[in-house]
């Protein structure tokens, strides 16, 4: 059904023309639509489309001289030819399912272009692992480029990820065909201080004429604002005011505006064009994180470009946005973001535009999806059992790993506490005074107080840290274990007794990572993720059930968070204040130093 | 005083940011501006800016901490920053000077950065010229990119340039380092009939990853437009009206508006968003020709975006066809075309906006002109003898060579005429009756017939063509040749009697190539062009008032044409019709075939 390889222009060029001047018949034509032209801005009837190779060879009011007896002639019907849309950066393993069922999801929303930051793999497998979903992405009947992770870890020093990936490791994958440019720069203080890895990484990514992403993660507008922009980042997601992206763009950036499962950030920033009259060429539009069940129940990039015409942007400058300005921003627009001889046909069947209402997705020129229903086939890619055996414990958990000892004779102990705050993602530093019994501080359910340990899982370490945090509002008793653990992705496990703690780490162990839940050693919930402990190889309506499944049971344990899940898989960032936790002990991010657990 | 090399962004990049940082000091910085940003399309007031290695580190309202005890400082007084302007497409040798001429000509007149097509030289000297004006270029202390040239010879079949340029030929150019894409693709019945040479041309380019030029000359937005944008052109700079401009940007392609010295085709074309409201994005202008007079009397890069301005355009939406466009267009993103952090530092301090006056030129962070007057030292280059010696004659030349043998017994003759039609490229196809005197056909100045001839001299194989022109109007005994003989470039001489004819052939051989007229035996001007017979080496203030002296004789001698050199030297360009002359013959351009001279 799909073909899910395209041959470079320069091999089937001389075929588009004989095509384009009626010498050789055409693979499909689609006639009688109204072009949506991002390069003119128009919105043009009455026009045919004439398409060859996987690629666009005429396009213009009459394609009949390209109709040949085998050709698929196809009535438009007067509805809207849309180009493809494009996700400037996501990433896959938000998904919680592979590249393949992050791609069958999304392709009935009309997206037929994603720039997929593979950070999280990498953090696990490192250059093996982007080599995997990297390869996995070549397969598809879309495209897929993979944007090179540029920062693992992402806190050096502070924790050990399961790999570590340099200049040279990032100069090496600049070579492979499906890099696209670097992955978000996260590391902001490194760039504008000059640190040799940051440096290194982005001097090898301009070395290979690929595009270096960026990920400036404050609102300060001042010196080392300025700092990272000279450093060389060519984009950035992380504003969330007009002024963010204004200032980014008048810096020669591109404004990259995100809606993901709990990203907000066009609204405000959209501001910048609907308001202030900003030219809207550099602004682009990506969903950054999409949860598997944001992608079954709301959509993907076609939420996005709904979102942004319903605040205000006209239907093509929307558009434009989501494939034009994409294109251009990584040196493709040879090969897509708009409906024009050459480029690669990915396009849509559009009744309503303001409402964006897809009826039909094309890729290469294949049906791929039609009313919100995938067409193609697009087998399961075989990953291989070094990328699903990956969560490595020295020996079986027992409760007594999650035993936390008292200074020698005290009766209590101030304790330092990981406060969640509900939809945000910094913690705070917070303090609790808690009983000492039989030498062992007890944790405080009445007063939200319980544990949190992360278990190394990479090395087989046997590395247990154990800390507390408040704000999940646990109840009862259990216990939540994670191997999606920000960004290292060794085990979080937060629980309000220790058997369940146990309980849940093995059972991780056992399939192979995921996240599980469990209650007075009764499984409540289970998301396997067998690849890498990051990725279910399951449909996305599945891992998005069980995922509601699991949501179920948190609250039922008595979390009232909003997207409890989120934050627990977020408590060892230890790149964002202001205390986290990570294998090398409790971290005050405030100030990048190991804290001790008491006061 | 100039620099002429820039290093590479990532030789630099470390020390740019320590500069935004503040933690080195900055080359220059220039204070209290009026910032024009051309991505945000915003005009900033006082902004200052730091720069250091030839590049913007820093862009923002205060620029204090980059300035230490050797930083020269710069009031703006409140004065525009304006990029410096781009020629997106034209050929140094119109302006019959060097590279190094040409530059020091325009820079005081904004412009900073030209993408040339040496189309002339390689007709010429093959591959070998092309590298000459390729290394000037790349030492000039502003940008100059080179495009390589396409379709060498024009015409395949009905001339012989001095060299032959195929796909192998452009494959190996484009990797050199200041090719940045492949030069008017000429032949569009080529590109749209799969001509192999056109088609290997093209690929080769595309595989570089670098821009392919177009040049669609025909008013037929039909099938044979649509094959040739399908055969992968990404510019134009040959259409004339907006329908031509509006057809080119639907279909992907950039738009080139270009105003030369004898090209006005902005003002029409520029309706297409001034008044159909197309998105300005895919507009670019150029100038594609520009004599020597042009760039000393009106100006060159300055001239055209003022006149764009003078259309209607906002200021800023004009800048930006001449600047962000333009680098966008040729991937130099990170380079130029903008006053943002890491690309070079070339601006314009502008007193009026709309009026486009420039009063300071900076290139790479050096002031080069203030107040219309050069002031960087550009040395000439060295061209070597191999250059200089292309004018070969097989022997000098005699009268005797001119005279056309009439048909044994013939009193008169029925001739082929080339008809000059005033303002026009293309010829008319003349007949005339012509009287036979001792066995010879006479020219006829009473109705303007006099003769013309094509002398090669590339192989000194010693060929002459003699025909028939009519149109200059010549009423006294003179003749005026010229190795300036588009596109084969051999000498094209026009006389009224054999006599001065064969001197002012030999006067070139004598030279080195250039335009003679002479009159009686008596030299009434020269502009020697030594340089492959197309190019001075004298200083284009000094070219411009020798070819003012040309014309002045063409006009003493009967000729009222309006561009009556640009006329002579093009009448052996055989792509154009009707009538031309070449060194195979006399070609009718109606059906490509070489035609007798008699009826």
């Amino acid at each position: 059904m799909s073909e899910s390889k395209i041959k470079p222009w320069t091999d089937v060029s001389a075929h588009l023309v004989d095509v384009a001047m009626g010498r050789k018949p055409a693979d499909l034509v689609v006639r009688n639509g109204k072009w949506v032209n991002v390069h003119s801005g128009e919105i043009i009837p009455a026009t045919d489309i004439a398409i060859a190779e996987g690629r666009f060879a005429y396009c213009g009011n009459d394609a009949s001289h390209c109709i040949g007896p085998n050709t698929k002639v196809v009535d438009a019907q007067n509805r809207y030819l849309v180009p493809g849309l494009c996700d400037a950066h996501m990433h896959v393993e938000s998904g919680m399912v592979t590249v393949t069922e992050f791609t069958r999801a999304v392709i009935p929303h009309g997206t037929t272009s994603m720039f997929i930051d593979p950070h999280e793999i990498a953090n696990v497998l490192g250059l093996a692992g982007v080599r995997l979903m990297h390869d996995e992405a070549e397969a598809m009947p879309v495209n897929v480029y993979v944007q090179m992770p540029s920062c693992v870890p992402s806190a050096p020093g502070l924790e050990n990820a399961g790999a570590e990936l340099g200049p040279d490791e990032i100069a090496e994958a600049m070579d492979w065909p499906n890099i696209i440019g670097l992955g978000e720069v996260m590391n902001f203080p490194g760039v504008a201080a000059n640190d040799p890895v940051m440096r290194g990484a982005i001097n090898a990514t301009v070395r290979a004429g690929k595009t270096v992403g960026g990920h400036y993660a404050s609102p300060d507008l001042g010196l080392p604002f300025h700092g990272y922009v000279a450093g060389g980042p060519e984009d950035d997601h992380e504003g969330t005011r007009a002024e963010d992206a204004i200032a980014r763009v008048r810096q020669g950036m591109k404004a990259m505006l995100r809606l993901g499962s709990a990203w907000y950030d066009v609204a405000e920033q959209i501001k910048a064009v609907t308001e202030q009259g900003v030219d809207p060429r550099n602004f682009i539009l990506c969903t950054d994180d999409c949860h598997s069940g944001t992608l079954v129940k709301d959509g993907h990039m076609d939420r996005v470009v709904r979102h942004a015409i319903a605040q205000g942007l006209k239907p093509i400058t929307a558009i434009q946005m989501a494939t034009l300005n994409t294109a251009l921003h990584f040196g493709l627009e040879r090969e897509l973001g708009s409906i024009t001889p050459g480029r690669r046909a990915d396009f849509l069947l559009v009744s309503d535009l303001a409402e964006l209402k897809i009826d039909v997705v094309y890729g290469r020129g294949i049906k791929l999806a039609e009313q919100g229903k995938l067409i193609a086939d697009i087998p399961a890619y075989p990953y291989p059992d070094s990328a699903k055996n990956t969560v490595n414990l020295l020996k079986n958990m027992t409760a007594q790993r999650f035993h936390i000892d008292a200074p020698s004779g005290a009766n209590e102990v101030n304790a330092r506490v990981i406060g969640v705050i509900e939809n945000q993602a910094p913690t705070k530093a917070l303090e609790a005074t808690l009983n000492v019994k039989d030498g062992m501080v007890e944790m405080d359910r009445k007063n939200d107080v319980c544990q949190i340990a992360l278990v190394e899982r990479h090395r087989a370490t046997g590395g247990v840290t154990n800390a507390f945090v408040s704000g999940f509002g646990y109840t009862k008793d259990c216990a939540i274990a994670s191997t999606v653990a920000h960004d290292s992705h060794h085990i979080i496990v937060v629980g309000s007794n220790h058997g369940d703690m146990a309980m849940a780490v093995n059972r991780l162990a056992a399939v192979g990572g995921g996240v599980c839940m469990v209650s007075q050693g009764e499984e409540l919930a289970m998301v396997e993720m067998p690849i890498a402990g990051l990725m279910s190889d399951e449909r996305a309506e599945i891992v998005a059930a069980k995922a509601d499944i699991l949501t179920a049971a948190m609250r039922e344990m008595g979390c009232t968070l909003n997207n409890a899940f989120m934050q627990h898989s977020l408590l060892a960032l230890v790149v964002i204040p202001e205390l986290r936790i990570s294998d090398e002990g409790l971290i005050d991010v405030r100030t990048f130093e190991k804290v001790d657990l008491f006061v």
